[in-house]
């Protein structure tokens, strides 16, 4: 007599492919762990659909049986979004990869959620658009949007929710609906879709996307502007946003990180605290807004202010920057890697990232600090050798250091990177009474609880801590 | 022996004065209808609380008695999102009526929701700030949240739900609960604040909400372009559109429109098909803009601009436009208004307002065309004589048919005004199976149905057609 998980293989294998369905120790190894410092833990099994009819038939299954089902990108994400605390089967959405519509009169593309978003702007690169969140993992868009990415474009074109105009999900009864609709703009009905956005796979499957997307700008500019310190810096981003300055990606790297970026990439940046910069526009309004900038950063002391003037040292910069997380990995073998997420309003930004230094330095850390500063959000990037406690125990206590200075000024413990397994201990102190309310939802849209387990919320199942 | 409601308003006055629970008819028959075509209908009674906690006793009390409660901001809707069919309370947000918090830094403000659109932006004057959503009524913000509104600058500040960066809500258990962060960015628990926005009352209370803000635009240009038809000038609105050019406000009025228009003010624009315009930004970019824009519609047949130089021929230009509403009401004593709001792709709109002014002219009804053509949205608006059955029944005709062409093309059955009573029946046909989970949640967060019942969604109670 065959039991679990063999039962459940044998049910999924009446309607999919030998394939589409896998127990084999690499392939459960590779769906066990995400890029975060998080433990592995391993599926029962993986399968690969190729359309929401099948995600619908393997939701069925797993309902009926009462098994975990967590949809699964490219496990980029940061917080053990994606990982098996609870066994149970992974949907991995590589095989629905596809670009399935470009709407281009109407700013819309459809997407299956396992297309990436390099592979969706090499297509939309066709017909002069371009899709903006840029998050700088080459993540999926079904992921992006699981947990609401963000990314270094957000100050001016927003985050994963504000692109996505519809999706098509699998409930966890094995419903395939579709939320919202085409038009701009709409008052009909609760909003689904802002609901799924974010909801980590603990609701539902994202089955298809329908995403705004944006006409490449006419003209692009782009800087880097140093400065004697971090405060300067953060001041100059703040007085920048005051003064209406249009930046279309303004992005902060501290010391350490600008050295990292030197060692790594082909670039001899000046070693200080560094403002990357980027403005979209007409070529008449750009000058004016680049001025602006610069009048602005030259008050708070910049040093130096250095124009990437080709489309080659433009994407060279933007490389360097997106590498950082890799180059620290790379640099600390045997090491894994904690990256902070707090935000906060802008005004408080400043004394957060003082805050989280003095915090490092007190506790011996080292890592960079770097951030979406036009949004308040900033990371430190911390590399913890996970078999010393003291070490683990430190990260641990910084990143509960900084998410208490930030829940105490309006802000919230993360920015862009969800809750995962490990933000899950801050939601009631962020969320108070407003957190029976999403358990309840929860319990009426999952009522058997079987959508990603242990993540973003408790429901009486899982063992998230 | 007292019977409800009478011993409901015993109750309400345990912890409300006299002069804050009313069941006067002049006060009850205020309460019983919105600006629409629907049927009145008088609440029980009306109370006016002056904060959250007498609002969560109210709740209590309600839910207790299993009483309706309506949140009630000025009875500017146009669906009977408001109107009492079941009868029980309306609470009355007149009272809460105060701009608590500014924080000009963070381009973040609080207010209470019986706040009006033209009181918040008379407070944020002073800090040289704007609150962008101006859906032409001066409506309540909480009543704006209510429904999703929009208006005129959506373009390119996008809907009420794009400005709302936090709530406060009253559950239907009293609980008082706080949704989002004061962080520009979140992936912190589910979005809770996009739900509550556009539910129409029908989850729970608003009774703050902390709303994003802008910096009053450096440079504002306004023009009105004339077009030889509707068809020209609809084109001329997608293809700048699809050119990117920045519009900050971009309104199509019929000839019909603006013949009332130059009736009811002191103007005497073109009548012709006419696009209102208006641009936001720094000298030199907002020139290339107009520019652009110019040789945009001379390609589309434009046979007239006016630019509108000074602040007061802009100030005038629009209070024209949002009066229109009014100008037909008072034309047309003893009539109802039904002001149609379909929205589609931006591609299908022109077909759209094609089809509508066919069925329009078929049906033998008057009125004008107009709408936010750069969301894909339009409105008929017409003026009823509701005791005419013939009148009535080919108003409801024609905005069946409208929707039903909208539904088709991807489109939604409001693009602002929300569901309210009017656009119950067309839930099902938009949302599909989307709708059970909608339903599920009504009843995970108002278990026992007392929330607006009978509007946007059925759930078992309600007497909504």
């Amino acid at each position: 007599m065959t039991t679990y998980p063999a039962t459940l293989q044998e049910e999924l294998l009446k309607f999919l492919r030998n394939d589409q369905v896998s127990a084999n120790d690499t392939v459960l190894a590779n769906h066990s762990k995400d890029e975060s410092y998080h433990e592995w833990s391993t599926p029962d099994l993986v399968v690969f659909p190729e359309k929401a009819e099948e995600v619908s038939q393997i939701m069925k299954a797993a309902e009926t049986s009462g098994v975990p089902v967590i949809p699964f990108g490219l496990g980029s994400s940061l917080e053990g979004n994606v990982i098996a605390y609870d066994k149970g089967i992974t949907i991995d959405f590589s095989s629905m990869n596809r670009v399935t519509e470009v709407r281009d009169k109407d700013f819309l593309v459809k997407v299956q959620p396992g297309v990436t978003r390099s592979q969706l702007n090499k297509e939309l690169k066709k017909y002069g658009l371009f899709f903006s969140v840029d998050p700088g993992a080459d993540a999926t868009l079904g992921g992006m949007a699981a947990t609401n990415a963000s990314g270094t474009t957000s100050v001016k074109y927003g985050v994963m929710k504000d692109q996505i105009q519809s999706l098509e999900v699998v409930t966890p009864g094995g419903d395939i609906i579709h939320t919202g609709s085409l038009a701009r703009k709409s008052s009909s009905g609760y909003d689904l879709t802002s609901l799924y956005v974010g909801s980590e796979g603990t609701l539902g499957c994202i089955t298809e996307l329908t995403l705004r997307v944006y006409g490449i700008p006419e003209h692009v500019m782009a800087a880097r502007a140093s400065f004697p310190t971090i405060d300067y810096a953060v001041g100059a981003v703040i007085s920048m946003l005051q003064a209406g300055v249009p930046v279309a990606r303004v992005e902060l790297l501290d010391e350490a990180s600008i050295r990292q970026v030197n060692r790594f990439n082909d670039t001899d940046y000046i070693e200080k605290a560094t403002l990357f910069l980027e403005f979209h526009g007409n070529e008449a309004g750009l000058q004016e807004d680049v001025a602006f900038m610069e009048e602005i950063v030259s008050s708070h002391k910049c040093e130096a202010i250095d124009f990437e003037k080709d489309n080659a040292a433009r994407v060279k910069l933007w490389e360097a920057r997106h590498n950082l997380a890799y180059a620290y990995i790379h640099d600390s073998p045997g090491k894994k890697m904690m990256v902070t997420d707090v935000c906060l309003p802008i005004s408080e930004l400043g004394g957060a990232i003082r805050h989280g230094r003095e915090k490092m330095t007190e506790l011996g850390l080292d890592g960079g600090i770097l951030g979406h500063v036009g949004d308040g959000n900033y990371h430190a990037l911390l590399m913890i050798d996970m078999e010393k406690e003291e070490e683990r125990r430190k990260a641990e206590m910084f990143n509960e250091e900084i998410v208490e200075y930030a829940l105490a000024r309006g802000g919230t413990c993360t920015g862009e990177h969800g809750v995962g397994k490990g933000k899950m201990k801050y939601q009631e102190r962020e969320h108070g009474k407003a957190l029976p309310v999403m358990q309840a939802i929860k319990e009426a849209l999952d009522p058997k609880g079987i959508m990603n387990p242990g993540k973003l919320i408790h429901n009486g199942r899982g063992n998230g801590q």
